[in-house]
């Protein structure tokens, strides 16, 4: 079966845990713990390279973070399937409050919110 | 603009970032550190309640647990964008990969993988 | 040489860097990344436990968690070194502060800080 | 009371827990997961810094990042003290092995194990 959608992906990921019985681990709390076990090893090959080192990715290391970060998407999208939430609806509604949060002008080459200082 | 996609929402990541000029700071090295900030802060909540509990999250804590689920994703996907990656064709390469280091016979109701004895 | 203090573990782990030239890669940016990289690693063996069981890991588990707590604490005493942080002063410090946030009366068989309502 | 020694600081976290009753919350799983949520608060401050600029923090980032440390610790302690593990005994032994996988004349001015070729 091809993953097209991310509606796809779930139910991929629901049959997969379905097959395995999985249930009995994938509480909410354990897959929070997952998922961010799987961040750490997204942040691993970065830690000692520069900025500047971290766009420019050998081949074998790139391959290994794209299989991490599909760790963390398959981890996010069981919870949000354990916890009934819809992801896209949720990155839309975040992406409005953080547009409040961070204003244009404001934050134009900045990280500062609405009430901070500079850095 | 709705977002009905995976593909709108990194369109609409991009666009956030570029009007903020945010690629000065969104190097693929402090994209992952932002995203397991996030994780740790969708862990948080969970983090003294029961397996059971977590199930039943209060309206208030189950709102900000969706927050911190789409700013994982938000980042995700940022850092998808940045790296020139398909997060849901990686997502699927790692479904079949799982799928032969736990086989449905093995793995069944037990987290083993091929090679492991049980916990 | 055998440690018995943690001045002497600081002192240590400072020789041990210092022999390897590692100030080229130990700026507390990339000190804390190693460190939360650690904390998961140590967060990792308990992931599909129930608490009941992670309180009898088994022995060659137990020293795999006993490792990774050794990796947390010396990357937390080269961070104290190089920003130059008394760590025993600062958990001194901040227990007085808990104590304040959670008040014995309020706080007993409850995580709730002075402010907070039950979970 | 004042704390000098790490011996000192353990005894105190243990009695901080048992005048609240944590054990009840204080289960080694869930230790880890406030420990890696307080390495996450500890990154934070960093994410989007350079690491030149890490190494200079303003004094109220520099205290914040002292309070996080000393959570870390806090943690570590508490849980040191709930699997019985000598933390200093950890370190000293964790650093031995760490002298075997990363050779003085192999990892100079690398991040290099003894496995492995240049980044």
């Amino acid at each position: 079966m091809s993953i097209n959608t991310i509606e796809q992906l779930a139910e991929a990921v629901r049959q997969f845990g379905r097959e395995r019985d999985w249930h009995l681990y994938h509480s909410p709390k354990n897959l929070t713990a997952a998922l961010i076990v799987e961040a750490a090893e997204l942040l691993e090959p970065f830690q000692w390279l520069t900025e500047e080192q971290s766009h420019a990715l050998a081949p074998d290391k790139r391959e290994a973070v794209r299989q991490e970060m599909a760790d963390v998407l398959i981890y996010l999208v069981s919870l949000a399937n354990t916890l009934d939430i819809d992801l896209l609806k949720a990155a839309e509604d975040k992406l409005a409050i953080n547009a409040r949060k961070y204003p244009v002008e404001f934050a134009k080459g900045s990280c500062r919110k609405y009430n901070e200082t500079e850095p």
